[in-house]
C-alpha cells in the first residue's frame, strides 16, 4: 500500500475524524435532529463569513454558487463588471455570457492583481453596472485581488453589488464580508474547510436581496429566494447533501473553537515556510500578490511544469496541481489548504527538489527543505 | 446510545461498508486514478439505466437533474405536457414556469396513475409539445405511472421527447430506457442506490441531444453539452462530489454483480411482505398502482398520519415519512429502498402497530408482523 499525499488546491485532504464523522449513519433531512445541525451550521457560517447576513448552503460544487449569484442578481441585458485575471475570472465572464449579461471585462495579466483604479474606471464608464464579479483569490494563478478596496468603490452605489468568489480564500485569510461591504461571497466545501467537494455556500446582503427579488432570470434549484424561505423553516429547499453537512457542522465547530485568527495564522505559516524553501532553491513565485492558500511556483527555464506534477503523482504518490489554460506547463501549485501541516510542506519541497533533479534542473537536494525547516523552527537567517 | 432506523423514501440507510469506502482519503478529480473510477461508473450507469446513451453525473440533488432536463430540452415559449399527480409532478410544472415553458398539465388525482389516453389527447391538442414530463414513480403518493405506454406515444414524434423522473424508480423495478424509448431519465444517489444525497444522474438520447443543442435557455453548471464534452475527456465539467462518486463506483459494482433482476426481486419482496402485514391490520394502501419503492398507507379514520410518524421518530427511533401538501396527515410511507431487509420490515410493522395502538386505534398487536413473517417465510395462507 503506497502512502498518498493530496496537496492540490482543492479537493484537499480531509482529516480522518471528519471522514469518519461523515461515515456515521445517514439521518433524514426533514427531522428535528437535522434542523438542529442546520442551525449550528448557520451560526458557524456567519462566524466564518464574518457576516450577519444569512448564508445559503447549496448541494453543488462552487461553480453552482457562482452561477446562482449571476442568475439571482443580474437580469438578461444587465451590465456587469468582471475582473478577468485567470481561469475563474473567465468563468464569471462565461456565466455572464450564458445568462445574457453584458460583461465589461477588466482584463488582468495572469499572475497580477487587479488595480482598483481600473475597476473604478469601468464603473465610471458603466454606471448602470448591476454587479462587479471578482475572485478574492484566483486559484489558477495564486493571486489575491484587493476586494476590500473594491468594496469601497461599490458600497456608495445603491444599485450595484460586489460579488466575491472566495472559494479558495474564505477561512484561509481575513475576508470581512460586512466590514468591507462584500454583498455576495461564495465559498465551497473542498478548500479551507477541508471537506470533500459537493457544497457551495453563499452569503447575501440586503442590497443583493433587493436584486434577487427583481431578477427575471429563470432559476429554480439555485433560486436564493427559495433557500431563504426554507432556512426560515430550519430546512433546505431541496434534499441537502446530508453527509457533507454533518461534516460541515463538525468543521465549523472546530473553526469557532480555534478562532479565525489561528486559522489564518496556520495558512500564513505554511505558506511562508514553503516560500522560504522555494527561494532557497532559486525558484520564483508566479503571482505578484500571492495568497496564503497556495504557493504557485514558476517552472524554471527548460522545465515543463506538467512533468513535475506528473513525476510527483506517478513516482512519489504526491498530488500537487499544474497550471491551467495559458499557465499550463509554466507553473506548479502546492496547496496550504486542507488537512496539512508544516511537515507536509517539507515533504512537498523534498519531492519538488527530487523531481527537478530528475528532470535535469541543477538543484542541491535538501537545500529547500533545510531552509523551510529553519524557517519553521524560527531559526531562519 | 439509542439505535436508529431510517426507513423513509430518501435519504435512505447506507450500508456500513459503503460509508467506510467513502471515508477513505479523498483523491484528486483531475487524475488518472479518478478517471478510471469515472469510466467504471459510466459503464455501471449504462447497465443500471439499461441504455447505450451516455449518463451524465451532476453534483446536485435530484431536482438539479430535473431542472437540467427542462433547461436543456425546452426553449422559452416552448410547450410541454406535464403529468401532475403529486408533489413531484407539480415540481415539473414549477420548473416549466420558472423557465418560461408553457406547461399543458395532465392533472391526475393524488394516488392515481395517469391514463395514457389523457397524455395522448394532450399531445393531439398540442402537437408542438417539445417534451412530456412525468414521474416513473411519484414518491409523494407511491404511484407508478405507465412510462412504457407513454414511450409508445412519444416515440413516433420526431420533435418530442419523453423525460422521466425515475429518482425513486430506477434500480427499484424494471425501467428500460432504450427499449421503452425514454429519452431522458433522471435519478438520484439517495434512493435505490443506497448512497447519501448529492448526486443526480441523467441519461440523454440522441433525440434529446438534438434539442439540447438547440435550446436557448441560459445554463452553465447544468449544461448537458459541457458534461458530455468532459465525459469524452474522462472527466467532469466541474469539481465532482468525489466521495459520493467513490461510493457510486462501489454500489454499481455490486449492482452488476447481483444483477438487476435480483435487485428488482429484492424490492418486490420487501414491498409484498410489508403489504401482507398492512392488509392483516385492516389498513389500506393509498396508491392505486403501488410501486415497490415505498408502501404508502392510508391513515385510518380519526388518526393523523403525522402523529404516527412523530411517535415512531421520537419514541421508537424509527424514521418513516408522512404525507406532503394535500396528503399531509392522510398517509404515512415506509421505504423499501436503501440498506434494508425483511427483518427491518417486521420492525416497521411492529412500530406502526404500536403507534396506532397508542393513538387509540383498535389494533391487535403482532397481527401485521405475523402476517408479514408468514409471507416472508413462504407460509402465507
Amino acid at each position: 500500500m503506497r502512502k498518498r499525499y493530496l496537496m492540490a488546491p482543492g479537493p484537499v485532504a480531509v482529516a480522518p475524524d471528519v471522514l469518519l464523522k461523515m461515515a456515521e449513519p445517514i439521518i433524514h433531512h426533514r427531522s428535528p435532529q437535522f434542523s438542529a445541525i442546520l442551525e449550528e451550521v448557520r451560526g458557524g457560517l456567519k462566524y466564518l463569513f464574518q457576516t450577519r447576513n444569512d448564508v445559503l448552503v447549496l448541494a453543488s460544487s462552487g461553480t453552482g454558487g457562482m452561477e446562482a449569484s449571476v442568475a439571482n442578481l443580474c437580469a438578461p441585458g444587465d451590465t456587469a463588471v468582471v475582473v478577468r485575471g485567470g481561469k475563474f475570472g473567465e468563468r464569471w465572464a462565461e456565466l455572464c455570457e450564458a445568462y445574457g449579461v453584458r460583461a465589461v471585462n477588466v482584463d488582468v495579466a495572469w499572475g497580477r492583481a487587479v488595480d482598483p483604479a481600473d475597476v473604478a474606471a469601468a464603473l465610471e464608464a458603466h454606471p448602470e453596472a448591476r454587479a462587479v464579479f471578482v475572485q478574492a483569490h484566483e486559484t489558477s494563478t495564486g493571486v489575491k485581488h484587493p476586494v476590500e478596496a473594491l468594496g469601497e468603490l461599490v458600497r456608495p452605489r445603491p444599485e450595484t453589488v460586489l460579488v466575491v468568489d472566495a472559494i479558495s480564500a474564505l477561512g484561509v485569510y481575513d475576508i470581512r464580508t460586512d466590514d468591507w461591504g462584500l454583498d455576495v461571497v461564495v465559498t465551497g466545501s473542498q478548500k479551507s474547510l477541508g471537506l470533500p467537494p459537493g457544497l457551495a455556500m453563499v452569503s447575501v446582503s440586503e442590497k443583493a436581496w433587493a436584486l434577487a427579488e427583481r431578477s427575471t432570470q429563470p432559476r429554480y434549484y439555485f433560486d436564493f429566494r427559495r433557500e431563504r424561505k426554507a432556512l426560515g423553516r430550519r430546512t433546505t429547499a431541496f434534499t441537502p447533501a446530508v453527509s457533507l453537512i454533518i461534516g460541515l457542522e463538525r468543521v465549523l465547530a472546530r473553526v469557532r473553537e480555534v478562532g479565525l485568527p489561528a486559522l489564518f495564522a496556520h495558512h500564513r505559516r505554511l505558506a511562508e515556510g514553503t516560500r522560504a524553501g522555494v527561494r532557497a532553491l532559486g525558484l520564483s513565485l508566479f503571482p505578484e500578490a500571492p495568497s496564503e492558500a497556495v504557493t504557485v511556483i514558476r517552472a524554471p527555464e527548460g522545465i515543463d511544469g506538467q512533468e513535475v506534477v506528473k513525476l510527483l503523482r506517478e513516482e512519489y504518490g504526491i498530488t500537487i496541481a499544474g497550471g491551467q489554460a495559458q499557465a499550463k506547463g509554466k507553473i506548479f501549485r502546492i496547496s496550504h489548504m486542507g488537512h496539512l501541516d508544516e511537515w507536509d510542506m517539507l515533504v512537498a519541497l523534498a519531492a519538488v527538489e527530487r523531481a527537478l533533479h530528475r528532470l535535469g534542473h541543477p538543484v542541491e537536494l535538501g537545500r529547500g527543505v533545510a531552509a523551510a525547516e529553519a524557517w519553521f523552527a524560527g531559526a531562519a537567517a
